[in-house]
This record gives C-alpha cells, sequence and structure tokens, in this order.
C-alpha cells in the first residue's frame, strides 16, 4: 500500500536529496504510524511467525527479560482503548500486543534452582528490560511491515499502568512498557512518512556536537504541521519542549514509584 | 552469507516445526551477534541511509530522544573494546556506533523558545528515550542485515558510563545505553541462530500466565551450550539466574546514580 521509493523516503525525512549509490532501503525508511486499518484480520500462523521474528532479536545476556500479551477481546480492547486517551486504533486493529519488561519469569526460572535473582532490583536489568522489549518489538513491526501490515505504538498505556496490569492479570516483575496496534492500512489511510530531524542533529562523528542546529528542522515540521491542518505557527522545538514541561504527564508522573513497586530500578 | 529458511530459523529458534502457510519472514528470523567481521568496509553513502533507517523508526510524540555517535578513530575504538571486557570486534567492525539517551538536544531547543523543559526529569523521559534509541538500533540492524550486514550489541558499555560520556564528549542529558558492532561477517564466522524459549513462555494471550514452563527450553539451551564448547552441565535457567544474582555487575551496579546525575529518572 505504501510504495515510496529511497529517494523519496529520503526527501519526506530530510527535504534534501538522498546520497548516491545507496541499496534499495526504502523498506525501512517508509515506517509511518497508522491508526486506520481495514478490516482483514491477522490469522494465527502469521502472528506466530511474528512473534518468532520479536523473539529474534538481540536480547542481553539471551536473558530474554520481556514479555508480550496479545488482546483480542473486544471488551479489554476499550478498556485499553480508554485508557490511552480514546485511540480508537486500539479497538479497531487486527491485532493488539502489549510488550511487557518481565523479570518474573526468570525470578521464578531461578527460584527453581536455587538463586533468588536478587540483581534484578539494580537499575542496569531494569534497562535491560526496557532495551529488550522495544528490540523485539521493532524486529516485529520491521517484518510486519515486510509483508504489508503497518503498526502504531501505543505509549499511552504507561497513562494509567496499575489499570494496565490489572487488564491483563500481571504478577509483581511485570511491567507494560507500550502497546502495538497491528493491521493491514486502510485504503483510505493518510498516514505519511514524516520529517525527521537532520542527520548531522542526531548522528554524531567521534564526539558529541553540543552546536547543532534545529532551526531547518523546526521550519520543516511548521509546514508538516500545517499540511497536517493543524492550527497555529508552532515549530517542532515549541511543539516538544511543551511536552516535557512536566505539566503534560497524562497520568505518568508516577512512573518511578510504581516501577519500584513493581521490583525495577529500586537500586 | 546466512541463507537458512523460514523453517530452519523455526526450528533453530525452537525446536519445532513451524507453523504452515506463514509468509517469508526469514530474513527476520535469521538474526544472530556476530562477532568476527571480514576487511569490507561500510561506505558514507550506506552509513547515511543506514541512519536514515534509524531515524524512520517510531519516536514518542516525535520528541527524538536519542542520539548516535559513530567511532571510527582506531584508538577510542581501542578504549571501548578494554572498557566493554575487551571485546575485540568493537575494534575490528566496520563501524562502531554508541547509541545514546538524549535529553540534552531538546532541552537546548527548549531553552530557545524559552521553556525550561523540566519534565524531563521524570523516570517517563527517561523511559521514552530508552525505547526510543533501541527501536531506531533495531531498525537499523534489521535494514543492515538485509544487504547483507552483521551487527553485534555491546551492552557493555555500560561497564564504565562516566569513561563512556568521557570518550565520546557527552554533555549532560545524553546517556549511552549501548554499543553497536556493524561489518560484513568474516567467512569463516560460525556465528548461530540460538535457541529461544518456547513462544508459550514469552507471548501471552488475553492475560499473563504464570504458569509458563521453561524447562523444556532449559534442556534444548544446555544442548546448545555443550554444542559451543561450554564445559559443564548447565541450563538456561541456572546460567541467567547467576547473571542476576548481583554479584556480576562487572561495573554497572552504579547506573542508577549516574543517570540521575545526568538529570534522567530523577522523579
Amino acid at each position: 500500500m505504501f510504495h515510496e521509493s529511497f529517494a523519496d523516503c529520503w526527501r519526506l525525512r530530510y527535504g534534501t536529496e538522498p546520497p548516491c549509490d545507496v541499496p534499495e532501503l526504502a523498506p525501512f525508511l517508509r515506517h509511518r504510524s497508522v491508526r486506520e486499518f481495514s478490516d482483514q484480520r491477522i490469522g494465527e500462523p502469521l502472528l506466530q511467525a511474528l512473534i518468532a521474528a520479536a523473539q529474534s532479536a538481540s536480547t542481553s545476556s539471551n536473558l530474554q527479560l520481556w514479555s508480550v500479551v496479545s488482546v483480542d477481546d473486544p471488551a479489554v480492547r476499550e478498556d485499553f482503548a480508554e485508557l490511552a486517551g480514546n485511540q480508537r486504533q486500539v479497538v479497531q486493529a487486527a491485532r493488539f500486543l502489549v510488550f511487557c519488561a518481565d523479570h518474573h519469569r526468570l525470578r521464578k526460572a531461578g527460584q527453581k534452582v536455587g538463586e533468588a535473582c536478587a540483581g534484578l532490583e539494580y537499575a542496569e536489568f531494569g534497562l535491560m528490560a526496557f532495551v529488550d522489549a522495544a528490540l523485539a518489538a521493532e524486529r516485529l513491526v520491521c517484518a510486519a511491515e515486510s509483508v504489508g501490515l503497518a503498526a502504531c505504538y501505543i505509549g499511552a498505556v504507561r497513562n494509567d499502568l496499575p489499570r494496565a496490569c490489572e487488564l491483563l492479570g500481571l504478577p509483581e516483575g511485570v511491567a507494560p512498557l507500550f502497546g502495538l496496534c497491528l493491521g493491514y492500512p486502510h485504503p483510505a489511510c493518510k498516514a505519511e512518512v514524516k520529517p525527521r530531524l537532520d542527520q548531522a542533529a542526531v548522528w554524531h562523528r567521534e564526539r558529541y556536537d553540543q552546536d547543532m542546529d534545529v532551526s531547518a528542522y523546526d521550519e520543516r515540521m511548521r509546514g508538516f504541521y500545517i499540511s497536517q491542518g493543524m492550527k497555529g505557527e508552532v515549530t517542532w522545538s515549541m511543539r516538544s519542549a511543551r511536552r516535557v514541561d512536566g505539566k503534560h504527564m497524562t497520568g505518568r508522573e508516577g512512573l518511578k514509584a510504581f516501577l519500584e513497586k513493581l521490583g525495577f530500578w529500586r537500586r
């Protein structure tokens, strides 16, 4: 459904001409978050194959400190949609997955062999679980996109983590990190490739360059916001800085305390 | 260089026969960490294209809270290899990248428009940065593997975060999370597709199943360890539980305090 060439994707991302002589990486540049899905389902064998892709991602020391819960029950989907600020794609997507940091499984396996796994309380093993889960999810998304599916991450499952845990029946040691909607894009879906920061602002050579400049990107995003029908004169800097002013936490100010309660990041 | 079919990959991952009628997702199941690279370089245009793939990953609210530093300087590569427990692939790989959580760029952009970005101190925006960085890295790895490259994550850059920050000249608000070796696999490279936990232990339907059983995986991994020439009778549970006993922290017990010092996860 999405067919931009590598050069098209590059121009959409950066507003410049692409480098010459690059291999055909368009499928990996074409990603956009899709929020309108067709009615086409995702059958069990395909989902099994996608989970296998997720599990094929790197995982630190092969500890596999993550889990995923697939939610098909329409009523629970409704609960998650509401929890996430009424994002309808959570209900409409062919599949909805919740990726979790998981210390429970290893702790239980450890207990069986007489190990207390006390180190899991260190921040290090929290970070490891967060990274493991994200690597798995993104490999799954890349695999899904390669067969015509589209995805949308739902960070807003963190708006109410206690409720999310309850909905999924999670034990101590398992924390939902983000949801993932999966499905075939609706034919009328208008999701576009979004401009990104210039490479020079994100990619540093040898040493971090503190003098990176985002003003060109600010202008590109101003144009993008207008093209999306957003009102008002706003730049990426203004919009993003407001997002992190501490007054728009959408229920997530308690994340630190709640993760500690679950056993993560205690020391 | 690696050419296992989907069915082969499935058998290697799970020790069972794959489901029928699944699309050709083999490229995403074939991943292994490669630590022996050929001398073939990765030119600038290809690396630019790979960075574009990384930037094409989802990023929460388009905040793009990550950065990457590419290290070509052989002396600095030596420093990183040593810091990471003398992992030689850090020196030998065609490219070495360090992925970082980055609050600095947005904070600076915010200051220019009169926003203090005080919310970045919340754990929520630490987690967002960790996830953003991991999604970007894994999309880059998937793209790289699609053109014959191979990769190896280096979590051991966290063995000495202050030193890693110093080597990269990182300002406050930027934390190295993991390194990534990239290159073409050496023809003699023996890296194998590693068995993973049964899907039933990782993938839960509707609600988390606390009764998952890892004993079959323990036996598969015992066989895998023996095939890799590892001595002693050991299972995945034993080996993994020992890794998280709190006595094998390889310098990472200070992660929480150091990230707080950099401005992450303070409240």
